[in-house]
């Protein structure tokens, strides 16, 4: 897999893809993820990239030339399966979306910055608008890195044990159950005792009771669909 | 406005911190943001965080002592309003949550890696769980980060124009409407006339109208709420 990230803050990206999964990923060769400075594209003396929006009002919007030109540059290299761009007003991400985009080979995702970008950039090169929540973020960095660490971990190889992600919330509609780990006891808390009885069997029973109460109490609407 | 991280990773959260209005906002003196390394509050040779979770199955499970150790150590130098936890199964952050969050003083979020926290920090220390969305991370870091920038952009100072985070997507249960900036035309494409007429009523108007079929068309259980 292939990123190409565009913004006008490559620096807010620099060190979450230098730690963790995310840089494991990249030293495997699994994926590959490249920054590209948007003011690198601009024409203007003072390498401007946003302006004024027209019929007023507070807050700049990022203009078209800059991000044509980088976009038409990557597109002329290769071919690219999504040209995607981060917004709050664009598809909500969830578990499935992430499934879907993880097994995409090439895409550019375009971060907003201030106002956001020129309508025209969406109406003529966005190919899917994707939103992290419901919530207004000071730009589309943060949303693009949530989205690249949502896809790239569910790549083969990425995590090292790879049942872990098919046992994570969400995958199968169920929340996680509660999970335990040493001490037994810590300050009278205790370990349930099932969990420490070695009946896997019964384990495996109170796991899925407990992830099905834990979702009927705390996102009964995820169940919907299931019943 | 203090935050206080609590994380394994304390790398992922560097850049973040230093660029855009996150930077700002610390040098303006609106907000502090500190970073603790779960690593420092353990006890054993290793530095162990994490161990093998109780009733076996995939994913390491984050231990208590540590982030006792750490919550307890911060709770003896200061109130703190909220202890939150990033975990998919928290909450859903939305824009009301982001904007009651941007009035607190003090808080401490915990990020979950590897599997989670042992489920018994969540019953003791846990004031809050919040979720940024129903799709899995590597870690809570991200979760952290955009929970952060969500917040802290509405605390008054923050972002250059104080008018311009009212106007977002949300805050009216309305998606914005399209914007547009120079040039007026761009290989052929043009910006509604509307916008360049002067008119500021009509403007008004129109902006009002396609903010209104855009929710509708993209996000019609935005205005249930409303009707």
């Amino acid at each position: 897999m292939r990123i190409d990230i565009l913004t006008v803050v490559p620096d807010l990206l620099k060190s979450p893809f230098e730690a963790s999964i995310l840089k494991r990923s990249i030293e495997k060769g699994l994926v590959e993820v490249y920054t590209h400075n948007l003011r690198d594209y601009t024409t203007t003396k003072y390498k401007q990239v946003d302006d004024y929006q027209y019929g007023g009002g507070a807050g700049m919007v990022m203009m078209i030339e800059p991000i044509d030109k980088c976009i038409s540059k990557l597109k002329s290299e290769r071919d690219y399966d999504e040209i995607i761009y981060m917004t709050p007003d664009g598809e909500t991400l969830n578990q499935s979306i992430a499934n879907e985009f993880s097994l995409k080979e090439n895409m550019i995702i375009l971060c907003g910055h201030y106002k956001g970008v020129d309508q025209r950039v969406r109406d003529h090169f966005i190919t899917r608008e994707i939103s992290i929540g419901d919530y207004v973020l000071s730009g589309g960095e943060m949303g693009a890195l949530v989205f690249c660490d949502a896809i790239i971990r569910l790549i083969p190889g990425v995590l090292g044990n790879e049942t872990s992600a098919l046992t994570d919330s969400f995958q199968d509609n169920l929340l996680a159950p509660p999970i335990y780990t040493r001490p037994a006891k810590y300050k009278g808390w205790k370990v349930p005792e099932v969990l420490t009885s070695g009946n896997f069997g019964k384990i495996e029973t109170w796991r899925e009771e407990k992830a099905l109460a834990h979702t009927k109490n705390r996102r009964p609407d995820l169940l919907e669909g299931e019943i």
